[in-house]
């Protein structure tokens, strides 16, 4: 499975692709274009939500594969996005506290491969990825997640703050990773709970770090800044896990 | 920093290499090449402890750069590799009990420099790798360190095994990461300690496994094999931070 399967190109193959329901992560646009068929395709793109970006006829011929882009192509989800009510019916169906991952913005997907394998494996009930800013289901993350997509749920959403908000309303408890947090083992995560990893670079904004009622520390005992992103997601993962079973 | 800068090409700049006291971590060799200067090379290369790889000169056309190999490419390390005793030094200095990572066999960069970065964090005082079907220190593993590799030394030994039963005359238990060991909780990890993590598809080999004193599993609760294997020895890695702490 490569990713080009995943990355349709022209005006037909990409409109086809919106009428037949497939998901589209990402639209690049020649950003000159303004004709009849390319509009067509940019309503569709707003019904859908996709995240459209207007770009050069230079950048879209250095994408394109076939050289035959006709000013659009398209990034499809290798996999279906799941709703973030899904994960809250698989937490109570098994009789679980939700524990749900949310990632603000994790751009490498090996990364979010490899957080995909950790929230299956630590028992989390799905994984919540924003639209923007952020990488979605690539081939490359199917392929590193070893399987796990199969079974866990991802969830793409406009607006992680406000997602946030409603899932407070449902009884969970957010705890952000935040090297200059609480000691993790001092933070009670036992209850529904969701788990907040920032991005590679800059860990998590500002806005969704406020939204959290809690912050979390792993130990830091070294020379450099910080952990890797997945290597800090599964660390986090398993005091929940640890937490719960104790 | 490219990967590019580490590759040495031509039968001069590979004798060079061995004669400035560059760590070499592979040389490959075209297979039908028996003259003097290539002896020469391969004389080096014995003094040295290089795993030499025979290759055909199609196989050498191909991993060319320069297009002149002359048949001899080497692949240098990006950082110097320092030896088991300074990092028992390193604990006794600090008084701390010993903590080293033994990696059997990690392949893929991304994971070895992940895992580095962890050891640093974690506060360990070194990682073991051995010579051969492992990934050395190339510049990609410089890079996904995160400047780990300037503060957390790694040696590179002939005999993981040995080097096991060396470590033991100086006090170190072993504890390997294992599937169907016993629940990380539950092993007693806060002495003089070596972790053992196996390659990324097939855990440590059976030999490295006898020798532990102990096993410890990461309790898994999902539907796939395994975690990432820097994932799984962050996990592991905090745990003996935990116990160690509490």
């Amino acid at each position: 499975m490569g990713y080009e399967e995943f990355t349709i190109e022209g005006r037909n193959a990409v409109l086809e692709a919106y009428r037949a329901g497939r998901t589209i992560d990402k639209l690049y646009v020649q950003e000159d274009c303004q004709d009849g068929p390319v509009m067509s395709i940019k309503r569709e793109a707003k019904k859908a939500g996709t995240l459209v970006k207007y770009v050069t006829k230079d950048r879209l011929d250095q994408m394109s594969r076939t050289g035959k882009h006709q000013g659009v192509i398209a990034s499809a989800a290798a996999y279906t996005y799941a709703e973030v009510d899904d994960m809250l019916r698989a937490a109570e169906e098994k009789g679980e506290p939700p524990f749900l991952f949310l990632l603000d913005g994790i751009e490498d997907p090996h990364n979010l491969g490899a957080i995909i394998r950790t929230a299956n494996l630590a028992g989390a009930h799905g994984v919540i990825i924003p639209k923007n800013r952020a990488v979605g289901l690539t081939a490359v993350v199917a392929r590193t997640s070893a399987g796990a997509l199969n079974y866990t749920p991802v969830a793409k959403v406009t607006n992680l703050a406000q997602t946030i908000d409603e899932l407070k309303k449902k009884g969970l408890w957010f705890v952000c990773a935040d090297m200059d947090g609480t000691r993790m083992y001092d933070v009670d995560m036992r209850g529904p709970i969701g788990l907040v990893i920032g991005s590679e670079g800059r860990g998590a904004g500002r806005l969704i770090k406020e939204k959290c009622d809690m912050t979390a520390a792993i130990p830091m005992k070294g020379d450099i800044d910080s952990l890797n992103a997945s290597v800090a997601a599964g660390v986090l993962a398993y005091e929940i896990v640890r937490q719960r079973e104790m």
